[in-house]
């Protein structure tokens, strides 16, 4: 292939560095071109998007900016509000095409929060480290509930205790199974009893839920997430507990099972608020109407900054967009960067996204959401038809050259769902999972856990990949 | 391939969890076992083989322990002298074989160390974060050096000044190249200033080299690593300047070429000391003559515990060994776990055990080292021979089942270069390596920099690739 026969515009940057005989800033490192059957032009424009993001780094530095300049961002807060200005003023500066596009958002506080372990007296004896759950309702009056625990391991363990646990607190004390290699999917089943063990206990009549965090390690820190009421029942206050505490309260609980807990949440839901998706672009020089969709989304947990969930998916977006432009590319299609909000909640600004009337006049050929964390990507998925993976597979070993392992069947997340199910074709690197939920939705989630290095590798991943989208179609 | 029909003999554990059609401690999660090639008796080995370790985390336990125990183990020095012992005494109550095999090792002691930049009248007004270089020979005197300070960015740059150095320091300024995704290759290009410079410099008739940490990061932890002196050439005090001195320092000879530092260094070489490598081993019980080995080294650099280098290596031999004998497997080769000392001053115990009089009796056809961190496993390599690399590529379902891209080429190290020359195929898993030079030879090489559950991967891989080696010979 060559570059101008495809249409592709070199400018500046780029443009020197081929005509120099490299790239900028690095010598190319795909030692492997001569095996490859990918055009040799992708291994240039992949070398010099890895020289000018290792270099610089700068998705790290879009991120300190924005943990710094917002905070953990609960959709409806007004810290959440900041980090939508920020982000569209950060790519603004960038000379991007931005915009917002509203959605509405599920609007809870946290409020004040206390599980307190008590004698026989009522006298406290020990207090739980503890979260409320998202959306959860409050503890009734200033008092709470105060009620014996009694605790399952799992679904089929409750409703064989059935009614005898009404007016308890149930505790679900299901360990995520650390004996899976993936991560992932021990969190999912982990994850249900955060996400139904509430409305299952509300079944049989229970006051309260306590959830042992779901995360492989042994810790102080409660990990929270968003509980999923069943309509059809009575919504009762649901808490996390870290896992350490999980652990002792279940040792006490063998010694004394009659022991009570005090439990009070002044944790509220508020009227539904309207904030923002974040968009900034760039537009495509022979299709613009075409879209290929990068995206993260720009709310978090509070309890911290959500550096890697999801601020980490947030910045690539934005430094894909950036090392495009930096290296003087211009994608025949737009490329374009959307920080989602309200993931956490329901994810209704993907879905708002996909509804927005001004989707009626665009194409989306490609989604790609970065929402594991900003970890070493390790291979590059590809969803959709086979056709669609077979087309880019004959890309591989430009991914190879980036140091994934290739290209696998892959892609997708809660966002991009709705705009997937119009049509586009899910894509996006897979990052090592191993460590992501030991700090996922805790106060663990810090700036300080994302390595620059790592976060960066992906963001030139989705840079490669939403150009050779941008180029070649799907 | 049925399990009695090639002679493994299942025991204990792992025979009653095959038995409940499952493995210890959680179900099987080789979902892929229907696209393999691979026997399926692997698959349940490896489930249990995972299982065990996953759960368990052992590997982080000992090395917990060894780096407790003993802490910073410079060879020669007391305290590798007490983890060789301690290495022995786990290895015992494990119930393996154990032994030690005698090395001579370059005993180097670190001393004083300061370097300070002087104004123009003498006065100090700035200090260097210094680390002498292992094998340094001192300052003279007790006043140290005190000269010009003449920065270079290669060895063609150092030559073209040629005889105008004479008495001045050489600073070699030459940063590792953080655009490489191959860690690896950029530090090799960086290191061989550390390596060579100094009796490069001293040819040009240099006082003294100051040389850049090798590391990607820009922070104020010297980095050491090993001078190589040229025997031709006189020997010349050589130090490690701190990434951030680095800048630092090239800044100000920007304003002021001909400023004046004074090096002091009283690290000595003393005379040659007797150590070991620690060795333990699972005896095969058809082909006993027949070893796959497992190695680490024992020694480290002495700014900080070795966690990554390589207590990481030392321990992850031996959870293999623990975790083949935990889920009752019977190798019918020895598979065996040697902790190399000295290998950070030459590799002087890879030397020794492959000429050991011991050997004669054996043969060595797999050889494992594991000396790149205890970073997640990310494929398998194999070396020597095509044909070896098929024979193991016919069980690459199996690695992958434990999150590994695949089977490639690779494998080899610097203490089992020797044995691997008597024969003996050289493999192992590549771990992530991004951000192993962060950590390198310096006071951050500590134990919170591991990960419990990426440490105990290696081991699981290492223990599936030993137990396949000793039950289908290569």
């Amino acid at each position: 292939m060559n570059l101008k026969a495809k249409g592709i515009l070199l400018t500046g940057l780029l443009l020197s560095a081929l005509a120099a005989g490299g790239c900028p800033n690095g010598g190319p490192e795909s030692g492997t071109r001569k095996e490859a059957d990918a055009p040799v032009s992708y291994f240039e424009i992949s070398d010099a998007l890895r020289s000018e993001g290792l270099r610089k780094e700068n998705a790290y530095a879009l991120l300190s900016d924005l943990v710094r300049v917002s905070g953990p961002r609960l959709p409806g807060s007004p810290v959440a509000a900041s980090a939508v200005e920020h982000m569209r003023r950060v790519m603004d500066e960038l000379g991007f095409e931005t915009w917002l596009e509203p959605t509405s958002v599920q609007h809870w506080v946290r409020g004040e929060e206390s599980a307190e372990i008590l004698d026989q007296t009522g006298r406290k004896i020990d207090s739980l480290t503890i979260s409320a759950l998202g959306g959860s309702v409050p503890t009734p009056g200033s008092r709470g509930i105060t009620a014996r625990v009694i605790e399952v391991a799992s679904m089929a363990e409750l409703d064989g205790l059935g009614p005898s646990v009404r007016d308890d607190v149930v505790f679900f004390n299901r360990p995520m199974d650390r004996t899976f290699v993936d991560t992932f999917r021990a969190y999912g089943e982990a994850a249900r009893f955060r996400f139904e063990g509430p409305s299952k206990a509300a079944r049989h009549g229970a006051a309260a839920a306590l959830i042992r965090s779901v995360t492989p390690r042994i810790d102080d820190f409660p990990h929270t997430g968003m509980v999923g009421y069943d309509p059809a029942v009575v919504k009762i206050p649901a808490a996390a507990i870290s896992t350490e505490d999980a652990e002792a309260l279940s040792a006490r609980l063998k010694k004394n099972p009659s022991l009570r807990l005090n439990l009070r949440l002044s944790c509220a839901n508020l009227e539904p608020t309207l904030s923002a998706n974040v968009i900034g672009q760039i537009r495509g020089s022979v299709e613009p109407g075409e879209i290929v969709l990068l995206s993260g989304h720009l709310d978090s947990w509070d309890l911290a900054v959500g550096a890697h969930d999801d601020g980490a998916g947030c910045v690539q977006a934005v430094e894909a967009l950036r090392l495009i432009q930096a290296c003087g590319l211009k994608p025949r299609r737009t490329i374009r960067a959307v920080m989602f909000m309200n993931e956490e909640f329901g994810a209704s600004g993907g879905r708002d996204y996909a509804a927005d009337p001004g989707r009626k006049n665009e194409k989306h050929i490609v989604a790609m959401e970065s929402d594991r964390g900003g970890f070493l990507p390790l291979y590059f998925g590809v969803g959709g038809s086979p056709e669609a993976r077979e087309k880019f597979a004959a890309h591989e070993e430009v991914f190879r050259s980036l140091g994934l392992s290739g290209i696998r069947a892959g892609g997708g997340g809660s966002d991009i769902e709705p705009i997937v199910r119009q049509g586009a074709v899910p894509m996006g690197f897979i990052p090592n999972g191993q460590t992501y939920f030991d700090l996922h939705h805790s106060g663990l989630d810090t700036l300080d856990k994302v390595h620059p290095r790592e976060l960066e590798l992906g963001a030139i991943v989705l840079a490669l990949a939403a150009f050779i989208a941008s180029e070649e179609g799907i």
